[in-house]
């Protein structure tokens, strides 16, 4: 394994928004760090480093105030740019966040002035998405939660939540849209907290919706983190439910605020399971939602996005290796190995079935004596990861 | 409001664990610091103190390793001291993870033969829950989860889980039980991380399973705490999604290890809309799943315990006097306000109510004009809460 | 306990940076909500309010790239609004976050040039606060940490840290500034990590300083919280060891980004014994360094300001109830009490004295058994906190 | 670099306590899942396996009831069985937490007799280690802290705390024991809140020692990971304040309950900086307090023990390289480099040198301009990490 065989390609699919190498820098504490970067220059530039797509919100594209003849201008030339440079717009969706309209929410601000301007506002990114090629549709609500419970009542936050999301379903389907809604749970930030604040709440909230088919979950690596979640287990979850339809890479150093580190550069071990189980299972997007840290300049940012893709392929690598490893694969047999008589599957209930199995001749200090060998299972995937096996 | 106003009784539906005044101060670092406390005395204290009844663990009451005869004497012993002291057992649940056979987990064991002595032990809780008169059953799966990715496929983890609730369901059915589940989640402890670890993520999962109307869940204050997460949210999804169907009232200092503490002793701003919430929209039992701090003897323990019942009924009083104060109401009836063109409810789709709404004149400048006066209704809560209003 | 007695007034010692009530709403995902306010109206406001000061960042005053005229001009029209208003400038500091230039820290950045930027910048505001009769003088490091440890050697960064205080201490001195130096610690944010990351950690970094006498720690409610530690203990080991210098008092929804949550409206129990514990043993003033919710007009800023000032006072009459109730007095004297041969101080060492206690006939189950009533006594403390006692 | 090449011998003076590899698997939901292990055949297999020596409580080798008696033929067969195997003992401490009598504290129990306890058991395990050979003795209170704010006050605890250090600081020199004391934080488990919760905090209260100069730290992995803190920042502090005496490594899945995994098991890229800094600036015992998971058998706890070490040399490999990499070393260059009129060390104060740097035509902008490529450098630290470079 050399340093040269990390090449990303078109086939990976990997996607950048807009929005990520886009970032200026800006913070709570700091002003931009670096100048603006045009949407037709980033499309070119990821192209060269051998992204697939980009991805984006209508503001990124098309600032909030434009003309209808400016938008129309600046989603012409964009698609020129998409053309010449063979890139895809895979996903879009809307900024419900930045504008001080969204204060205090958007589908669930206790103003029904302001849930109207949310619908509209993301009927029209719909059409734009739609019209750039999109099929999935990601609805990160940043502003639908509270500081003060005493001001929004929670069940009623969903109850506009959803009514919103079933009347963008058909909103999706009666234009032929062909959408997919992909859900992005975050705890906090900018919000004290956040509705639905985890991956494991939307998957709950979208089967409480009219078209619960038609949508499914965008967990984000960091999002997930800041609440001390496994990420693994939670992209498992979605994956093992069928509601995965889009994934947010990207890293952070545990639970504190949203960092948006380079994909790679922090959890290595949880991303390696990550990265295994997305190659078995998963066939979408690979969508970086990172941005390069605010002390770098534009170079910095180019080095950042190819650092992101290169440390997803070293690491579907060493799930490779893993899967071949005779040693581990031999080490998971003997784990999952049992007596015979327990071994088939345990099916159906039937009275009769129930009758056996509370009837079996169990003893638990036997079936605790099993040898269970994880640290040396253990062992062997860190060598792997350190590139030592 | 004096401190003799918040007497407990039956009527309260408060409920305490065997587990719970029965904990030994054993922990982590350090041995036991109180003697045991037999199940007839705790009913006794518990009923004299005024709650409404006891629920336990299988092993609360009768031992691992008992004979059946044993079993039957303790069982008859023990409704008899219920008889006598009025006392309900509204919730049973089995203990799967004391004994070393679950070391690796009970239904998402990688071992089959331990998969089905968690399945029998829990058929054989069942039975005695039901002739103990509960009608819930809750599953806590402690020891569900990993600390080594590569030992387990969470998803393989998920399928045997559900496997399980699914035969358990038809097993309830079959014995004319009539119960009702609830699924406990908790993020890590003792596990690494435990699968499925947030009340969200139950509510996903219970969305696949063939029963999924005869299962909800069971939150806990502080394992949603742990994760960080806002409980009155957490239970607002719940309740909203027709899912709360029992709780586990306690109290956390934080998200660190799991403590258990007195209800109300911590929390006490998010406790307040939580007991709110429940006296709204909550008809079940009010559970206290906590214990009394270690370096208290036998008397503590019953302090700790009308500790618990106080504080909720305290908290339940504050409820009312906010939903009564004038100032308080018409700060909420300003901030819920809006022009009349945009209050009606947002109703179904149809084309032209989206083309509709796509053309309103909206002016974001003007929406976000809006006064929200959150500061102001924040500092009257914490006033009732202070009670110095 | 009326509503009416928590009046505030410059006795109170409270005071306010104009970077808090002055704060515009603006985020990581949004722009400014608010207009912003002058320091002249900020001043007339606070005062009007009862508050005793107002505290400044060098650029809350004056622009970074005012000239000398324009400086001189500003500061005169400031301090005479402070005449007009009765205000005092207890403390002031130096924004050494929000410039580009200070992207990779200041007083650790790797660029020499850029130490020395800070260094000038300081002493600068340094004299504009000596002019405004400031005596405490605040170091907030915001940007002195990393996201890259390869970059950076934090033994490296220590260094410079404590070569820019030695020098700025003598630099103090030589003007005969009177200044004491109050060092502010914060784990992250924005920094991936900041070094010196607690109060802790600071005062271990004073005590290498060559004039540690004259530099204590500034500590901030919700930078502590971040940590999840404890604020009570951390500002008790602070006036313990002399080294309470100032304080920053806000509140914070637990361990998550950085919130300067309205002081007392969330964390009502550890801030009660903060307040206790000021109201003993410090004497300084009383800093908020908080802001009101993004969602409130200037009304609401003002509504914020005096709710701080008035959870403060509310705590400290329940502090007062506290120390006068008989029973909690009662309780701690059993607490506190022992059998009388162990009663007296352990003294200074000596042969003796060492071989007399190794020699104690000490029963440890006879200690054990003592009783320890601490779930009484918590207990009727949340009584006192709820204003139900 | 083959897996071959990370065998460890004693110059690595790899240790492990006796409760690590003698860990038996109990926590706080389950009971022990392995047999004891004689401290004989602990030191017996340590030493086959490359460790340099054994660290232990009192009573991990002699009961807290034993007789004197029993107390002197096990330490007499113990010291047997250390010179058999060519195994020393650098460090001892005390259990002051696992008996009830410790269940408020031991140096800080409110009651007087508990605390003469404590020191006289801490005494007497003094003389133990010194017989055994030790020189460094750590300080680990794990019970010293509080759950109920109102019944200790920190600043009594703080103070009973430094008597008793002050007091063994004396015994150890009038004894003639040539013993540091290293002081280890952990924020809190099993208390609600532990004082002086990070190493941090102990650097502050070492500076208010009677013997300053004989008093240090002892860090642990886990235990800083909990307040989420940088582990590498943190020894850093203390190898800069010429503190460190003594190092606690393992490993932890982020701010959660004490895991004390297998080090170099799940931080990875953190302790690589740590290693990488231990082989700069450390010379001391490099300690293991781990455990392995509660699943494994006896074969699993010497897996585990080996895995420690593996991956310390691993680490210190790849800090080797990241040292001699060419590349890095120029990107280190560069990063450090500046306009060599600010290039000389800051130096002393004078009048002069204050007026120079004021006088300084610094020009922000153009400070603010110089590159700072950490995502290619971090990005190449990564590589190392993964073993692709």
């Amino acid at each position: 394994m050399t340093s040269n065989n990390f090449k990303p390609n078109p086939e990976h699919k990997f996607t950048f928004g807009l929005w990520t190498v886009g970032n200026r820098g800006r913070d709570p504490f700091g002003d931009a760090t670096r100048p603006s970067l045009s949407p037709i220059k980033m499309v070119k530039e990821l192209s060269r480093l051998g992204a697939y797509g980009v991805n984006l919100h209508d503001n990124d594209l098309v600032r909030i105030d434009a003309s209808p003849e400016e938008r129309n201008r600046i989603v012409r030339e964009f698609k020129q740019a998409l053309d010449d440079h063979g890139m895809k717009v895979p996903m879009a969706t809307t900024n419900l966040f930045y504008d001080p309209v969204f204060k205090d929410g958007a589908f669930t601000s206790n103003d029904p002035g302001v849930r109207l301007y949310a619908l509209q506002k993301t009927m029209r990114s719909m059409d734009l998405g739609a019209e750039l090629g999109a099929h999935i549709y990601v609805f990160w609500g940043g502003r639908e939660g509270a500081e003060v419970d005493a001001a929004k009542d929670p069940r009623e936050a969903l109850k506009w939540n959803r009514e919103a999301l079933n009347f963008l379903c058909e909103y999706s389907m009666a234009c032929g849209y062909d959408y997919k809604f992909a859900l992005e749970a975050k705890p906090n930030e900018p919000r004290g907290d956040i509705y639905l604040p985890t991956t494991g709440a939307m998957l709950g909230f979208i089967a409480t919706l009219d078209h619960a088919e038609m949508v499914g979950v965008n967990p984000e690596v960091g999002h997930e983190q800041m609440s001390g979640l496994n990420f693994y287990h939670v992209v498992a979850q979605a994956i093992e439910a069928g509601k995965l339809f889009h994934i947010d890479l990207n890293d952070q150093k545990g639970p504190r605020f949203d960092q948006d580190l380079r994909f790679g550069s922090e959890s290595i071990k949880n991303l390696f399971f990550l990265v295994r189980l997305l190659e078995e299972s998963y066939d979408g997007p690979r969508h970086f939602d990172a941005h390069s840290y605010r002390s770098e300049n534009e170079e910095g940012v180019w080095e950042f996005a190819a650092g992101c893709m290169r440390n997803y392929l070293i690491l579907k690598q060493k799930a490779r290796q893993f899967n071949e490893d005779a040693e581990i694969q031999a080490l998971l047999a003997e784990i999952h190995s049992s007596a015979p008589e327990y071994s088939e599957p345990l099916g159906a209930y039937s009275r009769d079935r129930a009758e056996k199995i509370k009837a079996l001749p169990l003893d638990r200090t036997e079936l605790a004596a099993k040898k269970l060998p994880y640290e040396r299972l253990d062992q062997l995937t860190v060598d792997i990861l350190f590139g030592v096996r």
